[in-house]
């Protein structure tokens, strides 16, 4: 799934990446030009990327790593707002994208319904904030059921490969559900 | 639901609109500038549209009546592809909505995972496809949790209104959920 985001990541022209892991990781990079500078940290994501923010002068690009379906399409989009703080929504509230010009005036706040959270602090802040409308980038992976998507409109995706791979496949009958060989 | 499909219908400069229904229905259509004729059908959605396909020349667009979160953006959007079939995927492989340049040469499937279906079809008769990435098409009213999107992203649709003014409200805790009050 990481690999998916860090592709359309680097398709989109961006190759300059830090990967922040909770926990000690052995990742596969072969195949992507880009650098990839990797932190270990165990603080919460608001901590970590609040520290981020106050020492970052540059637009900054935060993406989860479960978005598997992200294309570099999205990503160019993305980049391309005027807008200070662009949010890409997920479902139930979430945040699975935030794309912020003046990181230094937003801090980040990715628990309860985080998209109304983001748009709200962005404008107390007196920041514009857009919306970016996209299915692909608001699909993240959380539960079984979202793996369904993955199968649909992933075909060319890393992640759906290795689902096949381990035999999951898509079960249609009068709903779609998943099934494992 | 339906009328805020409409309004995005209309607002986006369609106003020549027709509604299948399975069974007689009482609507208000009151600030909808736009001319409605309601046909009653109680055959299955597929032998319904297949049958008007069949008789009709011009462009068509197919929207599904759950769409709250639509936007005349996305329905402008859709209308100025140049494709023969424009399909909007909904979740679970589903098909929101379908813009078809060339009606006659085309035939739905509702059922199982359409998306996949009407982009087989489509290409099976020569036609070219494209797909319209859009979270807010892509919401489609089906189960309970559904209505989280609705409160979160439509502030301004006459479906999240009305929940409201049924005491339907999110519930943030760790999760998001819905409550009634």
């Amino acid at each position: 799934m990481l690999r998916d985001v860090l592709k359309a990541v680097c398709d989109a022209g961006v190759n300059n990446v830090t990967l922040i892991c909770t926990a000690p990781t052995n990742l596969d990079f072969e195949g992507l030009n880009m650098k990839i500078c990797i932190v270990f940290d165990e603080r919460s994501l608001n901590d970590v990327l609040n520290d981020v923010l106050r020492h970052e002068a540059g637009p900054l690009l935060i993406i989860m790593s479960d978005l598997p379906l992200l294309t570099a399409r999205n990503v160019r989009e993305i980049l391309s707002y005027e807008e200070d703080v662009v949010v890409v929504p997920g479902r139930k509230g979430g945040t699975n994208i935030l794309f912020l010009r003046k990181p230094q005036q937003f801090s980040v706040d990715y628990y309860g319904v985080s998209f109304l959270d983001h748009v709200s602090i962005a404008r107390r802040q007196g920041l514009s904030v857009a919306t970016y409308d996209s299915f692909l980038a608001s699909t993240d992976v959380d539960e079984v059921d979202d793996l369904i998507e993955l199968l649909i409109h992933g075909a060319n995706k890393e992640a759906a490969r290795f689902l096949k791979r381990i035999g999951v496949e898509l079960d249609v009958n009068k709903e779609v559900r998943l099934r494992r060989r």
